[in-house]
């Protein structure tokens, strides 16, 4: 079996073209081409953790794969990550033979959620974007932006976060890379002066309400990845044009969708998945002044394509 | 990461006192002191074949696992063994993060599976065996067997298969091993003769009756891992003294109790966990002329326990 590290991955990544492989593994998942099970969960109380384990294949594929990330969040105060335990399992969909391990400490997860925003910009935000909003400033808050610098000429940011020193950390890391940060006191100041969000939080409180978001604003959402996380009021989704899951299915139960769903005031016939736009089966942003909404969740499609192309690339290398 | 071979893991095994480590793992189960998600399952059709993941921890253990297991039943066809695909995976519980990997192609899963059925034997079984009948004659029809060798002094099997060659396959190499088998030209034949059965076959179509079973035999059947497969009509569960579940849980979807409770023949109430029993809040076997059943669909708490004792074994020796 061959099992490959962070180090291996992170030299073949950027050899590899993912936006392409990511938008075939949506357009698979939404026309059915695919298997994939529920997301299974483990979840830890002391000290607080949860796992997520996402699995399946496309249909006719070489591989299936299994992927497993975790979230341990008082790791910080170890001096770890938060994200120790992720890997990506590799098997022969004919014969079930393990093929290969990645050991990617979640690296991949965090990717692969990078360029869905990156492909959700792409079909659903305003052009001209004026200013990239965030809110939140971790690892995804970084990535998110990073991954945008191919879909627009923007280098405009505007953070928020809970903690002045980690919005200043952001602020000075992101601006070496050649972002003009700006810092925000308030979650309303952010929606203010941007037209296309990235909530990247683990709140369990929503940080944005329908009267913040105004005409010709872009939202992705992808904080929420467990049930009982929210970073957007229900009336947001009320007062969007448009609705994207990466999957509905699983918007039913994580995300932002399944609180719009329960407090009825939205309804699932309301809801496009991502994979059907980028089929061109349906239609994205169809006006400026239209409120779009993508709420991503996390699907096994995204790591089954990002975990092939890094195989086969480590495997070539190694 | 440390990952551990087949080979390893055999080299460790003779050394290990699996009975008490395994009951543990029921105690702790039917107590209420593990987090045991459901299983993950995928399913393929071209060529046909089922992964399972199983997952968990014990509460304030110092590990969590998830184990991954597949059945590719053409890949006999090819040369292959049909568990190519498995491995029991080992994660810190405190950081999430990956402890190491043993690649064991499902051969843990088998032995953790007949080490429960030794244990089924311990505490249901009538005193003496007479006569141990086994339906099937693939892995488990062997292992369920050879792990019986410290619960009972018997040594005669009657074995039903349903090909003639596996069944003389099955009686040269189990006598090779000092038992004394005999064939039989159906299930019925085993039934007739044997006071502790062991059903272990992939059937989807009931072998056994209740007209079959006699008083004072105990079954253990643990071929219906899937919903959809089945091994014993449902009559020998209402005509049983005792039914007991690994995981009453489970056993709601999968095994052998779930065709009992859905044709309304028992009743949950009627189940008693294993663990429950092995912890002496509940009787075993009380008469000789009593008919018991053991339910096994195979508990993620069995692969936390087994793999936890491999990997440190392993760990230790490498």
């Amino acid at each position: 079996m061959h099992v490959f590290g962070l180090e291996q991955i992170k030299q073949v990544l950027p050899g590899l073209d993912l936006v392409p492989l990511i938008k075939d593994g949506f357009k698979a998942y939404s026309a059915g081409r695919t298997v994939v099970p529920p997301v299974g969960e483990l979840v830890f109380n002391d000290p607080p953790g949860d796992v997520h384990i996402k699995y399946g294949y496309i249909k006719g594929d070489d591989y299936f794969v299994i992927k497993i990330a975790s979230g341990f969040y008082e790791n910080s105060d170890l001096g770890l990550s938060s994200s120790q335990g992720g890997m990506m399992l590799l098997f022969d969909q004919r014969t079930g033979r393990e093929k290969g391990v990645l050991v990617d400490e979640c690296y991949l997860t965090n990717v692969r959620t990078a360029v869905a925003g990156a492909i959700c910009a792409e079909v659903l935000a305003p052009d001209p974007v004026e200013c990239i909003g965030v809110l939140g400033t971790g690892v995804q808050a970084r990535m998110q932006v990073s991954y945008l610098s191919t879909i627009t000429r923007c280098r405009q940011v505007k953070v928020w976060g809970r903690s002045e020193q980690k919005m200043r950390q952001y602020q000075d890391e992101m601006s070496a890379d050649g972002w003009q940060v700006e810092t925000c006191s308030a979650p309303g100041d952010v929606a203010a002066s941007c037209n296309l969000i990235i909530t990247a939080t683990p709140t369990k409180t929503p940080l944005l309400t329908a009267d913040h978001v105004k005409p010709g604003t872009h939202i992705t959402a992808m904080g929420s990845d467990s049930p009982g996380k929210q970073e957007l009021e229900p009336g947001i989704l009320e007062k969007a044009d448009l609705i994207v899951a990466d999957s509905i299915l699983q918007c039913r139960e994580r995300g932002e969708i399944v609180h719009g769903l329960t407090s009825g005031l939205i309804n699932e016939k309301d809801i496009i998945e991502l994979g059907t736009i980028l089929d061109e089966k349906a239609s994205g942003r169809t006006a400026e002044s239209q409120i779009t909404i993508a709420d991503l969740t996390g699907v096994a499609v995204q790591d089954i394509q990002i975990a092939k192309a890094v195989f086969e690339a480590c495997r070539k290398g190694a």
